[in-house]
């Protein structure tokens, strides 16, 4: 297939060139720049949800409710579940499979599992590299799905056009861990699970956290919800909440995606730069014999990096 | 206090200016390069310990016991706290100060947590900086006591000299969580609070999932050891297959501490880039410009990236 045919296909929405494009552009292949170059005008129409919660916390199941939700009122849903499963077990493929036999045949939904492996300090680039194919592919909804602990995590989430939080009653070391960096940023909050004890106190307890920051007159104030994911319960008014702050997050929504396009920009840039230096101005193996005198303490990290910035100016 | 002072306090291990230079680089002060430039010679001393688990799992207790054990041994212990609180509650300064009250007039004992904001993809870089004053301040041994699900987490305990996975009893959801990095490289396991029921369940799986990968002769095979940090039960075993690691793991300490110093000559010649790019290339408000035109779909970010690139370089 050429470049042109898979790109007339992912506009169309076939399953099987969304799921090639995603592979080329996942794995970092040499197609994956001019693949995103040509699929980038045609995105930007879909709307992007970063969900995260503590393992556990039911998110999966919660997803597929919201997909569901959002296919029986005509939306195209893609969902991207970031998997943190070992290679040894093969988690991500399975977990795959498992869910898209549950939807198979309907092309208005896609599933794919993304490892955590092999993308060292830029899950958010990546996701929103998928998030680019999907868009182009006419998947209106995107659902990023995430183990929100980590700083990466919060990075995909605070990319995301919209962000939710899912709790579960019972886990006071959950938030404990989650919230660094998500309690303040998160849009909507659910708490799943509502049919277990604790529901009202696991509210109470992210309400309480709510109302210590300063709340500003005409902004959004985040709602925190309750799901069971397992009947469905709660799922329609999770997905209203999320078209409510869709209407209401205007020049919001605009400002993140601009915060967006700069963090891939500059990682793009990075990764440009020392692609260029380690493959076009050092010698090979000249970076890991500077990174070895350092760990010899023959000559400290920020002198070493001031050195291969005068070499990288230099051959400019 | 002059550079100079400062320096000869951190080396006498002086508490105040101890704390004082780790604010100076934690801070990214103007002065961290030359206070790391200066101290850097001075370190290497030390053995660095990353020690991880899910929220809930005892870390801090069982840092706290660890470090006991290697005080009475007459170890000098610097424990760096990566604490994911939230800045509505302080927890991190607050949990500072309960911990050292414990330890209160030990001047062989330092305790320092660091929150996880503002070291965007550069936690490891951050500890890395703290490790650095810590070693000159004379700690022979240093703890990073971090939440382990993230990527940023999984680098930090990556570019420790030995890494430790703790675990409880009874939460198959956490190890899920964890399994994707730091399951594959932790030296020790530790199943904490062993007093409950499930230890045994929690062992074997642990030891399962070993089975599982190539053993190779001749290298270290990580062992699964039991502790109930609350009481101090099996703390010592635990100080004893660390120092056994250490004294077995010659050639392959030398690799990560190359391995950490490439991984921070790297960020730090990333910074300095940018900097420069955005501080001398670039007119005040050009990036924001150019990222704006990418979230607009006017230009693909690998373009915008390979255009700021050319500008960089012809500017050199």
């Amino acid at each position: 297939m050429t470049r042109d045919e898979l790109i007339a296909r992912v506009r169309a929405g076939e399953p099987r060139a969304v799921a090639r494009a995603i592979s080329l552009v996942e794995n970092e292949t040499p197609e994956a720049a001019p693949l995103i170059a040509a699929l980038h005008p045609l995105a930007g129409r879909s709307w992007l949800v970063g969900l995260t919660g503590p393992p556990g916390a039911g998110k999966s199941t919660l997803v597929d409710r919201l997909a569901g939700v959002w296919r029986a009122a005509g939306h195209r849903v893609g969902i991207i579940a970031v998997d943190p499963s070992s290679p040894f077990t093969g988690g991500a493929l399975l977990g795959d499979r498992v869910r898209m036999q549950q939807h198979a045949g309907d092309r208005g939904l896609f599933i794919r599992s993304m490892a955590t492996r092999g993308h060292l300090g830029g899950l958010a680039r990546a996701t929103g590299d998928v998030a680019v194919v999907l868009d182009a592919a006419g998947f209106d909804r995107i659902i990023v799905e995430t183990v929100g602990v980590g700083q990466d995590e919060v990075d995909v989430v605070r990319a995301a056009d919209v962000s939710v939080v899912v709790l579960v009653p019972g886990t006071g070391d959950d938030v404990q861990a989650l919230k660094a960096g998500l309690m303040e940023i998160a849009d909507v909050y659910v708490v799943n699970k509502a049919d277990r004890d604790g529901a009202d106190r696991a509210v109470a307890a992210v309400e309480a956290m709510l109302a210590l920051r300063p709340a500003e007159a005409g902004t959004w104030q985040p709602p925190v919800l309750r799901t069971t994911a397992a009947s469905g319960e709660g799922v329609e008014a999770l997905a209203s909440s999320i078209e409510a702050f869709r209407a209401q997050a205007g020049p919001l929504a605009e400002a993140r995606r601009r915060e967006r396009a700069a963090l891939r920009v500059r990682d793009l840039l990075v990764r440009a730069f020392l692609a260029r230096l380690e493959g076009a101005v050092l010698a090979p193996g000249e970076f890991e014999a500077l990174a070895g005198q350092v760990a010899r303490r023959e000559i400290d990290p920020h002198a070493a990096a001031a050195q291969l910035l005068a070499r990288a100016s230099s051959a400019g």
